[in-house]
Protein backbone atom coordinates (compact mmCIF):
# COMPACT_ATOMS: atom_id res chain seq x y z
CA UNK A 1 0.00 0.00 0.00
CA UNK A 2 1.63 3.53 -0.81
CA UNK A 3 2.12 5.88 1.40
CA UNK A 4 -0.22 8.71 2.42
CA UNK A 5 1.71 11.09 3.47
CA UNK A 6 3.79 10.73 0.49
CA UNK A 7 1.09 10.65 -1.69
CA UNK A 8 -0.87 13.29 0.21
CA UNK A 9 -4.22 11.69 -1.14
CA UNK A 10 -7.61 11.90 0.05
CA UNK A 11 -6.99 9.18 3.01
CA UNK A 12 -4.82 11.77 4.26
CA UNK A 13 -7.48 14.54 3.52
CA UNK A 14 -10.12 12.30 5.21
CA UNK A 15 -7.89 12.33 8.34
CA UNK A 16 -6.76 15.76 8.73
CA UNK A 17 -6.55 19.18 7.30
CA UNK A 18 -2.93 20.75 5.24
CA UNK A 19 -2.26 24.04 7.39
CA UNK A 20 1.27 25.27 6.18
CA UNK A 21 4.58 23.66 4.79
CA UNK A 22 7.26 24.51 6.33
CA UNK A 23 11.22 23.98 5.07
CA UNK A 24 11.39 20.16 6.75
CA UNK A 25 7.81 19.44 7.71
CA UNK A 26 4.29 19.95 6.19
CA UNK A 27 1.46 20.66 8.80
CA UNK A 28 -1.61 19.49 9.72
CA UNK A 29 -4.54 19.94 11.41
CA UNK A 30 -6.17 16.74 12.34
CA UNK A 31 -9.75 16.32 11.68
CA UNK A 32 -10.72 14.51 15.76
CA UNK A 33 -10.34 17.44 17.55
CA UNK A 34 -11.48 16.01 20.67
CA UNK A 35 -7.98 17.54 21.93
CA UNK A 36 -8.64 21.31 20.84
CA UNK A 37 -5.85 22.63 18.37
CA UNK A 38 -4.36 18.55 17.45
CA UNK A 39 -1.92 18.83 14.79
CA UNK A 40 0.20 16.86 12.63
CA UNK A 41 4.14 17.58 11.57
CA UNK A 42 5.08 14.68 8.55
CA UNK A 43 8.68 15.00 7.71
CA UNK A 44 9.26 16.10 4.19
CA UNK A 45 10.19 12.97 2.04
CA UNK A 46 9.88 9.24 3.37
CA UNK A 47 12.06 7.99 6.43
CA UNK A 48 10.45 5.38 9.18
CA UNK A 49 12.81 5.52 11.82
CA UNK A 50 14.47 8.89 13.30
CA UNK A 51 18.38 7.10 12.84
CA UNK A 52 17.06 7.04 8.99
CA UNK A 53 17.36 10.87 8.58
CA UNK A 54 20.30 12.70 8.21
CA UNK A 55 22.05 14.88 10.59
CA UNK A 56 20.71 17.66 8.96
CA UNK A 57 17.36 16.81 8.47
CA UNK A 58 16.86 15.53 11.83
CA UNK A 59 17.67 19.15 13.07
CA UNK A 60 15.71 21.07 11.02
CA UNK A 61 12.71 18.45 11.33
CA UNK A 62 12.58 18.67 15.35
CA UNK A 63 13.18 22.66 15.24
CA UNK A 64 9.72 22.76 12.89
CA UNK A 65 8.10 20.17 15.42
CA UNK A 66 9.58 22.85 17.87
CA UNK A 67 7.80 25.89 16.24
CA UNK A 68 4.69 23.56 15.52
CA UNK A 69 4.16 22.72 19.19
CA UNK A 70 4.65 26.76 20.26
CA UNK A 71 2.00 27.30 17.83
CA UNK A 72 -0.55 24.73 19.41
CA UNK A 73 0.73 25.19 22.92
CA UNK A 74 -0.11 29.10 22.72
CA UNK A 75 -3.39 28.40 20.95
CA UNK A 76 -4.57 26.00 23.21
CA UNK A 77 -3.08 27.74 26.33
CA UNK A 78 -2.03 23.80 27.01
CA UNK A 79 -0.55 22.47 30.54
CA UNK A 80 1.49 20.22 28.02
CA UNK A 81 2.10 19.29 25.06
CA UNK A 82 1.98 15.41 24.14
CA UNK A 83 4.34 14.56 21.12
CA UNK A 84 3.90 11.00 19.88
CA UNK A 85 5.43 9.14 16.83
CA UNK A 86 3.90 5.82 16.69
CA UNK A 87 3.42 4.42 12.94
CA UNK A 88 3.23 0.73 13.56
CA UNK A 89 1.23 0.61 10.24
CA UNK A 90 1.87 4.25 8.83
CA UNK A 91 5.63 4.35 8.88
CA UNK A 92 6.13 7.52 7.40
CA UNK A 93 7.82 9.54 10.38
CA UNK A 94 5.28 11.87 11.73
CA UNK A 95 4.41 13.70 15.44
CA UNK A 96 1.13 13.87 16.91
CA UNK A 97 1.53 16.95 19.01
CA UNK A 98 -1.58 16.98 21.60
CA UNK A 99 -2.63 19.73 23.75
CA UNK A 100 -3.29 18.65 27.61
CA UNK A 101 -4.97 20.79 29.92
CA UNK A 102 -4.74 19.85 33.86
CA UNK A 103 -7.92 17.97 34.90
CA UNK A 104 -9.10 17.76 31.11
CA UNK A 105 -9.08 14.65 29.35
CA UNK A 106 -7.04 12.57 29.15
CA UNK A 107 -4.77 14.40 31.72
CA UNK A 108 -1.89 12.05 33.56
CA UNK A 109 -2.52 9.01 30.72
CA UNK A 110 -1.52 8.77 26.94
CA UNK A 111 -3.96 10.07 24.69
CA UNK A 112 -5.77 7.72 22.90
CA UNK A 113 -8.44 7.57 19.34
CA UNK A 114 -10.28 4.94 20.71
CA UNK A 115 -12.84 7.45 22.62
CA UNK A 116 -15.75 9.04 20.27
CA UNK A 117 -14.55 10.91 17.48
CA UNK A 118 -15.42 15.11 17.98
CA UNK A 119 -15.49 17.03 14.83
CA UNK A 120 -16.14 20.67 14.25
CA UNK A 121 -18.81 22.35 11.58
CA UNK A 122 -16.06 23.26 8.96
CA UNK A 123 -16.06 27.04 9.30
CA UNK A 124 -15.05 26.46 13.03
CA UNK A 125 -12.49 24.12 12.32
CA UNK A 126 -11.00 26.50 9.47
CA UNK A 127 -11.14 29.10 12.23
CA UNK A 128 -9.10 27.08 14.22
CA UNK A 129 -6.47 26.09 11.30
CA UNK A 130 -6.07 29.92 10.88
CA UNK A 131 -5.48 30.53 14.97
CA UNK A 132 -3.19 28.11 14.87
CA UNK A 133 -1.04 29.69 11.38
CA UNK A 134 -1.35 32.75 12.87
CA UNK A 135 0.49 31.61 15.89
CA UNK A 136 3.17 29.68 13.97
CA UNK A 137 3.70 33.26 11.87
CA UNK A 138 4.02 34.88 15.04
CA UNK A 139 6.42 32.57 16.21
CA UNK A 140 8.86 32.18 13.41
CA UNK A 141 9.08 36.01 13.20
CA UNK A 142 10.18 35.91 16.99
CA UNK A 143 12.78 33.01 16.06
CA UNK A 144 13.86 35.08 12.51
CA UNK A 145 12.84 32.03 10.66
CA UNK A 146 11.29 32.27 7.22
CA UNK A 147 7.41 32.08 7.96
CA UNK A 148 5.31 29.12 7.23
CA UNK A 149 3.88 28.67 3.68
CA UNK A 150 0.41 28.44 4.12
CA UNK A 151 -2.00 25.87 2.98
CA UNK A 152 -4.93 26.75 3.94
CA UNK B 1 6.99 18.15 44.28
CA UNK B 2 10.75 17.83 43.45
CA UNK B 3 11.62 16.36 39.75
CA UNK B 4 12.29 12.85 40.01
CA UNK B 5 14.74 13.09 37.03
CA UNK B 6 16.70 15.63 38.22
CA UNK B 7 17.45 14.19 41.90
CA UNK B 8 17.78 10.95 40.35
CA UNK B 9 15.91 9.01 43.58
CA UNK B 10 14.44 6.32 44.44
CA UNK B 11 11.33 7.19 42.86
CA UNK B 12 12.88 7.11 39.54
CA UNK B 13 15.17 3.87 40.52
CA UNK B 14 11.75 2.21 41.19
CA UNK B 15 10.79 2.76 37.75
CA UNK B 16 13.84 2.23 36.04
CA UNK B 17 17.53 0.83 35.42
CA UNK B 18 20.22 3.40 34.91
CA UNK B 19 21.91 2.39 31.62
CA UNK B 20 24.20 5.28 30.31
CA UNK B 21 25.04 8.82 30.08
CA UNK B 22 25.01 10.28 26.73
CA UNK B 23 26.35 14.10 25.67
CA UNK B 24 22.56 15.47 26.29
CA UNK B 25 20.77 12.47 27.25
CA UNK B 26 20.54 10.23 30.53
CA UNK B 27 19.44 6.59 29.44
CA UNK B 28 17.56 4.14 31.50
CA UNK B 29 15.88 1.03 30.83
CA UNK B 30 12.01 0.83 31.96
CA UNK B 31 11.10 -1.75 34.75
CA UNK B 32 8.11 -2.84 32.76
CA UNK B 33 8.82 -4.96 30.34
CA UNK B 34 5.88 -5.84 28.54
CA UNK B 35 7.75 -4.36 25.56
CA UNK B 36 11.06 -5.98 25.87
CA UNK B 37 13.89 -3.36 25.23
CA UNK B 38 12.28 -0.17 26.31
CA UNK B 39 13.71 2.59 26.95
CA UNK B 40 13.58 6.35 28.10
CA UNK B 41 15.90 9.32 27.25
CA UNK B 42 15.86 12.12 29.65
CA UNK B 43 17.27 15.40 29.10
CA UNK B 44 20.56 16.00 31.08
CA UNK B 45 19.09 19.28 32.48
CA UNK B 46 15.24 20.63 33.45
CA UNK B 47 13.07 21.89 30.39
CA UNK B 48 9.70 20.67 29.79
CA UNK B 49 8.56 21.24 26.26
CA UNK B 50 10.59 21.16 23.34
CA UNK B 51 10.59 24.85 22.69
CA UNK B 52 12.07 25.24 25.71
CA UNK B 53 15.32 23.65 24.53
CA UNK B 54 18.30 25.91 23.20
CA UNK B 55 19.12 24.91 20.05
CA UNK B 56 22.25 22.76 20.25
CA UNK B 57 20.34 21.15 23.21
CA UNK B 58 17.57 20.15 20.56
CA UNK B 59 20.05 19.10 17.82
CA UNK B 60 22.12 17.30 20.47
CA UNK B 61 19.41 15.52 22.26
CA UNK B 62 17.62 14.27 19.42
CA UNK B 63 20.97 12.80 18.17
CA UNK B 64 21.06 10.78 21.40
CA UNK B 65 17.22 9.82 20.85
CA UNK B 66 18.60 8.26 17.56
CA UNK B 67 21.18 6.60 18.96
CA UNK B 68 19.90 5.10 21.76
CA UNK B 69 16.30 4.09 19.46
CA UNK B 70 18.16 2.14 17.01
CA UNK B 71 19.84 0.03 19.72
CA UNK B 72 16.52 -0.45 20.87
CA UNK B 73 15.61 -1.81 17.78
CA UNK B 74 18.59 -3.75 16.79
CA UNK B 75 18.34 -5.02 20.43
CA UNK B 76 14.31 -6.30 20.17
CA UNK B 77 14.49 -7.39 16.48
CA UNK B 78 11.74 -4.45 16.68
CA UNK B 79 9.59 -3.99 13.61
CA UNK B 80 9.03 -0.19 14.62
CA UNK B 81 9.85 2.09 17.74
CA UNK B 82 7.16 4.37 18.90
CA UNK B 83 8.58 7.58 20.37
CA UNK B 84 6.54 9.22 23.04
CA UNK B 85 7.04 12.52 24.94
CA UNK B 86 4.44 12.75 27.42
CA UNK B 87 4.94 14.32 30.94
CA UNK B 88 1.82 15.84 31.93
CA UNK B 89 2.62 15.37 35.87
CA UNK B 90 6.15 14.30 35.41
CA UNK B 91 7.03 17.40 32.90
CA UNK B 92 11.16 16.54 32.54
CA UNK B 93 11.26 16.11 28.95
CA UNK B 94 11.98 12.63 28.44
CA UNK B 95 11.46 10.10 25.23
CA UNK B 96 9.75 6.83 25.88
CA UNK B 97 11.09 4.48 23.13
CA UNK B 98 9.17 1.33 22.71
CA UNK B 99 9.87 -1.23 20.22
CA UNK B 100 6.92 -2.98 18.25
CA UNK B 101 6.83 -5.88 16.68
CA UNK B 102 4.22 -6.36 13.73
CA UNK B 103 1.62 -8.81 14.98
CA UNK B 104 2.78 -8.18 18.84
CA UNK B 105 1.76 -6.43 21.87
CA UNK B 106 -0.50 -3.66 21.12
CA UNK B 107 0.93 -3.45 17.39
CA UNK B 108 -0.81 -0.33 15.96
CA UNK B 109 -2.43 1.55 18.66
CA UNK B 110 -0.04 3.00 21.15
CA UNK B 111 1.56 1.40 24.45
CA UNK B 112 -0.33 1.83 26.80
CA UNK B 113 0.87 1.29 31.18
CA UNK B 114 -2.59 -0.15 32.03
CA UNK B 115 -1.89 -3.81 31.31
CA UNK B 116 -0.36 -6.05 33.99
CA UNK B 117 3.23 -5.26 34.68
CA UNK B 118 6.24 -7.32 33.45
CA UNK B 119 9.25 -7.72 36.00
CA UNK B 120 12.27 -9.85 34.83
CA UNK B 121 14.35 -11.50 37.24
CA UNK B 122 17.04 -8.90 38.46
CA UNK B 123 20.04 -11.32 36.35
CA UNK B 124 18.06 -11.06 33.55
CA UNK B 125 17.13 -7.33 33.71
CA UNK B 126 20.58 -6.23 33.78
CA UNK B 127 21.94 -8.65 31.13
CA UNK B 128 18.88 -7.48 28.68
CA UNK B 129 20.44 -3.61 30.10
CA UNK B 130 24.00 -4.98 28.85
CA UNK B 131 22.80 -6.27 25.57
CA UNK B 132 21.56 -2.86 25.01
CA UNK B 133 24.12 -1.02 26.04
CA UNK B 134 26.64 -3.50 23.55
CA UNK B 135 24.67 -2.09 20.98
CA UNK B 136 25.05 1.54 21.66
CA UNK B 137 28.58 1.24 21.65
CA UNK B 138 28.69 -0.48 18.42
CA UNK B 139 26.25 2.32 16.92
CA UNK B 140 28.43 5.10 18.26
CA UNK B 141 31.40 3.52 16.35
CA UNK B 142 29.62 3.39 13.21
CA UNK B 143 28.76 6.99 14.00
CA UNK B 144 32.15 7.88 15.21
CA UNK B 145 30.42 9.07 18.07
CA UNK B 146 31.74 9.32 22.02
CA UNK B 147 31.43 5.92 23.35
CA UNK B 148 28.41 5.79 26.03
CA UNK B 149 29.37 6.32 29.71
CA UNK B 150 27.96 2.88 31.14
CA UNK B 151 25.76 2.87 34.55
CA UNK B 152 25.41 -0.26 34.48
Amino acid sequence: MSCFYCEKDQRLLDLMLPLAELEWADVYLFRDQKHPGRCIAALKGHQDEIWQLEEAQRNGFFGDVSLVAEAVSRYAEADKINYAIYGDKVSHFHVHLVPKKEGGLQWGGPFTDDLPKVFLEPQDFQAMGREILRRMEEIAAERKRTPPKHLL
